[in-house]
């Protein structure tokens, strides 16, 4: 079997692996605060070409749960897409924390700018506002659960709305990587740096055994966030493990060099579905594919490559998911589309 | 410097760094369902001589919030030492679930069965018994985070003092190798399964990078568990991580070697201390000792080994930790035993 | 202004002020374990015809929060229409007590049987549920908070569905009475105790000047629930207020009596409307009465009349509420049905 | 029987009654915006002498509960006594919003200036701080849970190292009327505005069949607050019965005058009890008495008088309470005193 079904099915970047072995012995202070991690974080600054505060976390559902229970009051909630993972995968991570998840409908995984705008508009319109959960921040995902982008002006745009109403936003980039090397993608990490309160980069689906990066940007994630971090049992005590790899990802642009590699092989095979003349449930330029299969096609596809199943099109036909990863080797793509082209 | 602060200072025993190289490019499911943490899982129910569910979490602090959370009702609360970890060092990780921690206190770390029962018959007595918090669980640590253990009696007491007011038993082994190799300690990993509903196998201080294999003992922990884990953000995507750890440690034997030779160091730098008629904190027979040093002879050893401060004892000394581990080489004790001689 | 805008413009009925002032400087044990609450606790059990638990709680998302969070477990979530009271004017209080509102589309405020199977089944049908939320009860509201009402047959599938995916159907009835002496209305108290594990008898809308007393249906809400009562700041040491108007409201028959009557007056009043030819936003049989008005015709009667905002419909209509009640008095309503007919 | 055994044993002052009777169908909004509420918090803010926040909440655990979660951030604790009722008598309330109650030792049930001043100094004096729940705020009693008064000196003392600190100070004041009422005791209504930053103004134990009067000193408790009050389930709908009641509290000095009644009647029974040599477990100038009695005669006043159980005081001996409060009658202590006399 040959897996396409996640982009997190083996361990780490090799020249992560290796890095690991080399400081294996060394003796650092726990929790974060050794040196391995004070690099790292001069890394990522340099990237956002700003002075953000940056922390280390294991998981993306931690890392969520963690961010926004520091952003919100108690009786605030977090404007996102239904689709976003916050609401749908994260088994009421946010909830657990105490607040509500205040869901916009989307297509495509990701909500606009008018949305944010009308929704706060709305809440602040009520004659009883005081009786209904207030939106204290805006939640994304970049690229979406969906595989979809954000352009720069719309980012720019929920950016502005967000000031407006002084509403944190938050942008959850668990596969930021592969969203940044998307054809036609224009945001940077500066850019991200700027229109964003908070957003994280994610290690475990690029490159990392685990990790996520967590960027605050004007002004927050100071020693105190450390606190939060803590308290929701996240603080890793050999904290140089997350250091040692994001050093490895940002210290010659490994993260970026991976990520592209994960699009070019995506891309040939949403190619390949495509001159088959399949259609896809979303429009993803990133490296989530999500084929609408003929049932009959599927099952064969299915006997070598494992895929994941999304949700059912009509009585014939399935959409699934076809993932890359900077693990996927050229080989097995090839493989898979000299036999999409022969189905 | 020479290291001897705490037992988390280094990365993981060479023998499960090569494990994870060997298995890096293995394509495996996620979140703990893979054939390595399948086998570690074996491996532990072997180890405890009965059919006990096994869970993967990769720290402490988390594991102690996820359990209690998924024992306690909401208006519970779990009995443990006033000194207890989760009392005194995770930044009200219970409370933020929403418990109380009901402390009893102790000099060394350490409860007695007739604590438990005094704190229950108390609770039960009185009038308005619903105006207060009621007793859920019983936290222990083996050993405590002084050091010190339990006795085989003690624990079966304990156990059955819980089992006769129907209140789980939940020992957190986040050192547990260490206890078990302790001179005179006689508890085995049968006899945790046995006496307790929930405990610990420790990886973190005990030669892995991180992870801690959480044993349910008496029919909890099914599948159920699973969603615990997750909402509390602690569901490893590379979940295979922690079974190939555990794997490592339990295939033949390591985890009991490794602690044992921390121990054995343990033991020649409290001698060596003993031998200049040095008193001690604790009467600890594990991998932490507490010295309580002269001030002068303390400032003298800091200048070359790192050691934790403790507390201040009078005007003149100060008891510090000096903590060995998995990691801790012969020489390291050898020069710091010649030095502590020297003083 | 006469005051139709809601059902709790004034305090309380006079035969229950009066039985206030009657034992007023009795002297009582607090916390709702004086004789007046167990009087009332006997006369409810008797209009349930079965030997129900039955506490009493001062108001209604009190109550909502507090039997939801003794139902749920950590990981769960309640079932509710999306006009539900929980998931709209509770300032996410279910939230604050660590669980998701799940959500399921209505147009009138009512849940079907088949939704709630359908959700389930989606759920169990997930390959990694332990990601999503698990359905743990369902939450209706009767009459619903847009004044519909279930029917008998309704009401049974929803709890025979329940019964088979084990969730606890738990029954707001903030509005109970004006739900029973609806036209058609068939369901009694005894079918609310036959089909629902946990409901409530609204007391704040329908006579008293506060209080809900929930009923357990199957064997839950034992003495145990007082714990959850009191944890949430909910047990008010002068129980016996709440114990006294129970007693007032079900002695005699009082509760149906006023509902009733209140009943009559917004027939009265939807009539008035109906033959002006004014359309409904919901086909109420209840208390509150939905007409959708053309703003000029709604802007005249605001000049006498208060009525709440609900929603615009199209550019010149606007959704009100009229409400009747214990309280409202048939002058007023005949002057409006005067001031309806003349416009 | 006659009941001393606490201070909530009837219903309200007839006063209050009177005027629930006269507004009872005054028809007006709800949730506490209404003439009567707005009155109410004018005549106490009269009282304060300065430009407060006011709010109505029902009882105290649900205020404190509620005010605590408005002040501290996730990871924050409240100092207390280990007497407070926040700790020992709210089954948890605190931790269910999910902060950790911090507790200072007291014998009286006071804490002092220098407890706050070492617990603060201790927290940031730790090398790994973030390890440990941060005090954000202090939670006094006046009277405490032991009838023991503050000096102003003590209050002012303990302002001021709060202020140093950046604590807010949270006075519980479910008893205020007699804690200020008592003999020696200095602080008024406006030291309390002037050295805390919440505090509340008992009306449940005090005249009023249930209410407490939230004072926000410095600027907090804006309309936001109301957010908290909706979310933790504490907003009555009928308000106006918190203002109506308060009102006539503070109208022309009914709080005062009942309080010192009261008081009066305390310092009759405790005059007695020491006539016989009685000694007391606490020096209380308050309407709470914990006389130490010989069992034998404990049993022969419990005959005719009902008090509630305090603790086993050596083997013969039993600290009890008796109470007075506005209800209490001058007929009822005089026949005690008569009959403390001659036992």
């Amino acid at each position: 079997m040959i897996r396409f079904e996640c982009d997190y099915a083996e361990g780490a970047h090799e020249r992560i692996l290796k890095r690991m072995i080399e400081t294996n012995m060394e003796q650092t202070p726990g929790y974060g605060l050794d040196p391995h991690c004070e690099r790292a974080r001069e890394l990522i600054k340099k990237e956002c070409g700003k002075d953000v505060n940056v922390h280390f976390i294991v998981g993306g559902t931690q890392t969520n749960m963690i961010v926004l229970a520091s952003l919100l009051k108690p009786y605030q909630g977090a404007l996102c897409a239904n689709t976003g993972h916050i609401e749908a995968h994260e088994t009421g991570a946010i909830e657990a924390t105490g607040h509500k998840v205040m869901t916009l409908p989307s297509d495509d995984g990701k909500i606009r700018a008018e949305q944010i705008e009308k929704a706060v508009e709305w809440h602040y319109a009520q004659g009883n506002r005081e009786h209904i959960t207030q939106p204290g921040a805006v939640y994304i995902s970049h690229p979406t659960e969906n595989g979809t982008t954000y352009t720069k002006d719309e980012l720019a745009e929920i950016s502005a709305t967000c000031r407006k109403y002084n509403l944190p936003l938050f942008l959850d980039g668990a596969r930021l990587g592969y969203g940044m090397a998307a054809p036609d993608s224009t945001i940077t990490m500066k850019d991200l740096a700027e229109y964003c309160d908070v957003f994280y980069i994610g290690g475990t689906k690029v490159g990392a055994l685990f990790g996520e990066a967590v960027v605050f940007c004007n002004g927050g994630g100071d020693f105190e966030f450390r606190y939060h971090i803590k308290q929701r049992g996240a603080m890793l005590a050999k904290g140089r493990l997350l250091g040692i790899q994001f050093e490895t990802l940002f210290e010659d642009g490994l993260y970026y060099e991976i990520s592209k590699g994960a699009i070019d092989k995506a891309m040939q095979i949403r190619d390949a579905f495509a001159a088959k003349g399949i259609k896809f449930l979303y429009d993803s330029p990133t490296n989530q594919q999500f084929p609408i299969l003929p049932n009959d096609m599927l099952a064969k596809l299915n006997e070598k490559y494992a895929s994941s199943y999304w949700e059912d099109v009509g009585p014939d036909h399935t959409a699934v998911r076809f993932c890359t990863s900077w693990a996927t080797t050229q080989e097995n793509v090839d493989e898979l589309v000299k036999d999409i082209a022969a189905l």
